[in-house]
């Protein structure tokens, strides 16, 4: 993977995908004792960055009649959209579990949404039968070079905001669960003087462990409300990317992604689901030298139930 | 006034003010009807359009030594932030009893808050007098053509943004208060087909009456949760320029606003305060012939107690 898979992302993104905007606030700034500058791909289609990867994936297709994915997340609606701007169908496999919300808004994007039961069914059987009897291709969330690269477009639009504001040198925290975003915007900005750290959640701190580690480590028993980002473990494709270009890895307390997310609330004026807020908590709470970070707020998909948590800590 | 004078003020805007975006979703839509673009002026510096206003008075100000606003709200903070950033002192006069957190945030964008008793004072009386004795230019919150020039440059980012997404012919609703955002989006759209409506709460409907009237009439003693936009009456300056390119005005139920708000929240993922929230609800809740409505999201200063209330709607 290079950076021209990127650009040619971005190329075939044009028009489709949004170029979101690099926020701020001189509160924040304060707060922090440092300039803080907020990506916020919240505002990007689907409310997540996950559309971009799909849109890559979906727009380098060939010949494709169908797309499949496993997602109880932001990686289901980005592909069902995805498909839909194609016109091709898709198949997300879902947990019958899931939140009605979100197999719903799934659904509403045009999917086909097939429901297994987590505890007695393989969804890669069932995935791998459909898209064996029904000729529909895998768009897999992270370890899949075409959705890398449709992340790595964010790292792009961001070097360019941030130098129209004047800043070429800064510590750049992403959002970790696979790695994708992570490795996407790191690829980027290889050779830049934008130093991509990843963020992760207390207990899913699987990609700063094996940063430590110099392999490949999983997380254990552990629940946290960042569900966007509890992935098992670092990628295949996306860790030795990450391990190349990053580091080393932040991790953030719930209680400090409730804080982030409601001072995004009071001073950015965006929505951030937990997932996409752990880079803004390390950014406001955690010890950084730089002068100027930048976060990526990577999500807004949350449920007022949750919001109202975090506008509880103000 | 005319469009040249929209043009200057966007030329001095150049890199001082963000273009924010224009969002949409599919839900929306689908709820509505119709195609429902969004303009998210609550992502603007200071989290309202009014610092487009402050920024083209205050850049356009020649050999001034300070200014001063009365304002207990978003032109205050506006004026405050476009002051410090000219590197001029300003003089906020606000209420004493204004909400803490509001004469906080003027003080933290660099301004000098004066506070005054409401009902045994006149701020006008105060105003004049520290106006003379320190030499402060008056920045008046819409009846000021500077002000409105800048409020216009949104209107023209409007049409840019709404031709790339291939619209060219739509309604557009603006929240309405004194004028000043709708009467500079208006002339910056004159003769195009984006065709421009106030929007106001309902008992503070003054535009919307005095249009019918074809005469500018007050409204009488009520209250609104739209605190951005309950002002007494139409404009000298604005009100005519709204009589000959606007109209009819809509007017909406602080019910609507707060469903409006929440519906921004989940679908748009922003923060919408209740009187920029007063055009995206005419837009889901009115029936609208237009096959595209284009809503101002006007602004996000809202606490998080009255945001809540909004989720609460959900």
């Amino acid at each position: 993977m290079n950076i021209d898979m990127i650009e040619a992302a971005a190329a075939r993104a044009k028009g489709h995908v949004r170029r979101t905007p690099l926020l701020g606030s001189s509160f924040l700034d304060e707060l922090a004792g440092r300039r803080i500058l907020v990506k916020a791909e919240c505002l990007q289609h689907t409310g997540s960055f996950k559309f971009r990867g799909a849109w890559s994936a979906l727009s380098a297709l060939k010949d494709a009649s169908g797309v499949i994915a496993f997602s109880s997340g932001n990686h289901a609606q980005g592909v069902a959209l995805a498909a839909r701007m194609h016109g091709l169908p898709s198949v997300i496999v879902m947990p019958a579990d899931a939140p009605a919300l979100k197999i719903a808004n799934t659904r509403a994007y045009g999917a086909e949404v097939v429901l297994y039961d987590r505890y007695s069914e393989s969804r890669e059987a069932i995935g791998e039968e459909l898209a064996r009897d029904r000729n529909l291709t895998l768009i897999r969330p992270y370890d899949e070079p075409l959705v890398i690269a449709g992340q790595g477009t964010c790292g792009l639009e961001i070097a360019e905001q941030a130098a129209e504001l004047g800043v070429t040198e800064a510590d750049l925290l992403v959002c970790c669960g696979g790695g994708g975003f992570t490795a996407g915007v790191a690829l980027a900005l290889e050779g830049s003087k934008l130093r991509v750290h990843p963020v992760e959640p207390e207990d899913f701190d699987d990609t700063a462990r094996s940063l430590v580690a110099g392999t490949r480590l999983g997380n254990g028993d552990a629940t946290s409300i960042c569900d966007a980002i509890v992935t098992p473990a670092p990628g295949e494709i996306t860790f030795p990317i990450v391990q190349r270009l990053c580091g080393p890895g932040l991790v953030v307390s719930d209680d400090e992604v409730l804080r982030a997310m409601a001072l995004a609330f009071q001073r950015l004026k965006i929505v951030i689901e937990p997932g996409g807020a752990v880079a803004l908590a390390a950014a406001l709470f955690r010890d950084i030298k730089a002068e100027t970070v930048i976060a990526t707020a990577s999500g807004g998909n949350v449920d007022h139930g949750m919001f109202a948590r975090a506008l509880a800590t103000l």
